[in-house]
């Protein structure tokens, strides 16, 4: 008898009639004979509307108030669905985070698991019933509820289907699974029907919403394969797994974008060890995420180091890159919020330098310069012009065949 | 340093501006030295909304689900409350029933507090923080979450009071404090400065809404002194305490009516041991609350049985009756819910036979027909025609002559 977690998101749980439908493809899993543990994030935009309730009160709520506050919206979505469920006859009880034995440190807002103990969860399965655990929240020690942050459902569900030694974890969302680029961007945009841990970690670091980074790199880390398929039709989606893809070795398998990219370029620092660690040391103490740093080879002594941030980060990182580029004694700092990434990935790119020069010639040919140029094992990126970046997708899934079956 | 316990209900708490006028009360108790524990009721109409969405998704909610998902109603509360005392400046922590300490059975949508564990609140009270717990709520010895059922928020404040041995407990709510009638049918009502345990519990098991009897009963068992007062001013409000009330005592202090009162009359019963029993262990087994029995002297070995019911289970009440009746001989059953109570109370009025003549002449000469009669030691009920009750409970609470200072 298998053991698989399913995880919904809160478009899939965003009113009663929906949840129902949940219920049904839960039971539908039930009755095939498996054990199933059900995670669900908060109805719509409950979260929203949560924190906009709080906004009332106060313009700067206490971030543990906060936690406590926003997961009660989890807490009425798996109560709702255990009782959608019981309506259609299947035992169900709905779990907290806490019940359910996640336990997180105390860094409310974005806390870390830090343990599960699967004590409860394993004896409702025995009992028989289907477990629905609300997802995006903890548990401290001292029975503090915390949240997870960014993709804290999907992390949840990874977490207790590797903690609980799942044979497999669905992610249930509103597209049909990871496809080869943004179907916004290009009509002709392919479905995959299977993706290593490390690709999807590439995409979706690289701007694929389709699945959090951090929720892949659990999967990654505990080899926990994961499905993530469309809630609102019974198609295959996409298996992300570790297992060995030998026929798709060394091909682009997806074109990733981001628009959300601000650059800094230090002009003329001098060439010498310490650089980046004073450059980078004061952002990363005050919470801005730096995405790519790219170093040229110094010209006379003088590098240009160049680095990227999310838009709404760029005028705080200004702030605080000014000061320490003057004491450095760099010529200047310029930058730019007008730019935006482009990336092809695919396990092994690396080993097929053809790729980076098409992928360059691509652009060119396109009428595209190429801004910054940074490399992964599996992954090349182009920083671009913000209004380039659609046709620089577009290019690209057709230069490297992604339309195709593979 | 006095420890006080504040209660605030679902109107005090309905909106962000009234939680922003509860944190001043609070925080203004705070200010003048106090250590203060909060309980709070959910905001406005919460839990009659969470229940609607749950009845669009079953008809029969399971109790535990329900409970875990209507206490998220006040989860919302104490949040917001702890964000609006910090935005003043006034330290202050949101906890859940379970976090408190505040454990019950598993008698889930009415559960019983079993005991309460005062480490947590200790703790964040000698932190110097304000603490605010969610009323209404419990958790069981597995993790569960229970509610309490009517009268749940006062019952929370009482018990939280009794066991952090505080000084006095304040319960805030939408009414000055304990009048001496319902201010609707008696303009000339008057706020009562204190009342004895066994009087506010009389008043309020026969029909005073200011506090469920439930609470009161918890004050008198931990004897425990409750003030009930206005949150919209700053008025005294009423005393409700176990200590002595010479010079009141033999009183007349408040008049209650109910007029969710149904009859049953079984005439003719055998009069021979057993027969109560027979009547109404089968009504306890079906949940039905059974309020006033009335059975009078048996003639030719015949006695009548009557009894109330609240309306909604008359029918119900109706059905297991007639059969029983039937097997016990009993020559037949007469209902009627054109009916209602109305009760004088006062400690010790036993003690003062003139009480019940003076009551039952006040009644004829307002030709009011008196059709049940029961009383305690410090009550006298009556049960009347329905459209009599306004005119019975102004006339006596003229004939004690209640609008006048005590």
């Amino acid at each position: 008898m298998a053991l698989i977690v399913h995880k919904y998101g809160g478009t899939s749980v965003g009113s009663a009639e929906r949840i129902k439908k949940v219920a049904q493809r839960v039971k539908s899993a039930r009755d095939k004979g498996n054990r199933v543990v059900v995670v669900v994030s908060a109805m719509g935009h409950t979260t929203d509307e949560l924190i906009a309730l709080a906004k009332q009160v106060t313009d700067n709520p206490s971030d543990r108030e906060l936690d406590m506050l926003l997961s009660t919206g989890e807490v009425v979505s798996i109560t709702l669905l255990a009782m959608a469920l019981r309506s259609l006859g299947a035992e169900a009880i709905s779990l907290t985070g806490g019940q359910a034995g996640i336990m997180t440190d105390t860094a409310h807002r974005r806390a870390s698991i830090i343990a599960f103990e699967p004590a409860r969860i394993h004896r409702e399965l025995e009992c028989g019933k289907i477990v629905i655990v609300a997802g995006f929240q903890g548990i401290t020690e001292d029975l503090d509820i915390t949240t997870l942050g960014r993709g804290g459902s999907d992390t949840t569900a990874v977490a207790l289907a590797a903690g609980l030694k799942a044979d497999l974890c669905e992610i249930y969302t509103d597209v049909d699974g990871v496809l080869t680029a943004d179907p916004r961007l290009v009509p002709g945009a392919r479905q995959l029907r299977d993706i290593s841990f490390e690709e999807m970690l590439e995409l979706a670091q690289q701007g694929a919403r389709v699945m959090h980074p951090r929720a892949v790199e659990l999967g990654a880390v505990y080899n926990m394969p994961i499905m993530v398929r469309c809630s609102f039709n019974g198609r295959p989606g996409t298996l992300i797994h570790g297992g060995e893809l030998v026929e798709r070795k060394n091909k682009v398998r997806g074109i990733a974008h981001d628009l959300d990219v601000a650059k800094i370029t230090v002009q003329g620092v001098p060439d010498r060890p310490g650089v980046a660690s004073r450059l980078f040391t004061p952002l990363a103490e005050a919470g801005v995420n730096v995405s790519t740093i790219v170093q040229n080879a110094g010209v006379e002594g003088l590098a240009d180091v160049s680095f990227t941030v999310s838009r709404q980060d760029l005028s705080k990182a200004l702030g605080i890159t000014g000061p320490v580029a003057h004491d450095l004694g760099a010529r200047k700092v310029v930058s730019g919020d007008n730019v935006g990434k482009v990336s092809i990935v695919g396990s092994g790119i690396e080993n097929v330098p053809g790729h980076a020069a098409t992928m360059f010639r691509a652009l060119a040919e396109h009428g595209i310069n190429i801004e910054m140029i940074t490399t992964s094992q599996i992954r090349i990126t182009c920083v671009v012009e913000r209004e380039q970046v659609a046709r620089a997708v577009a290019a690209l899934h057709s230069t490297f065949e992604l339309d195709k079956l593979d």
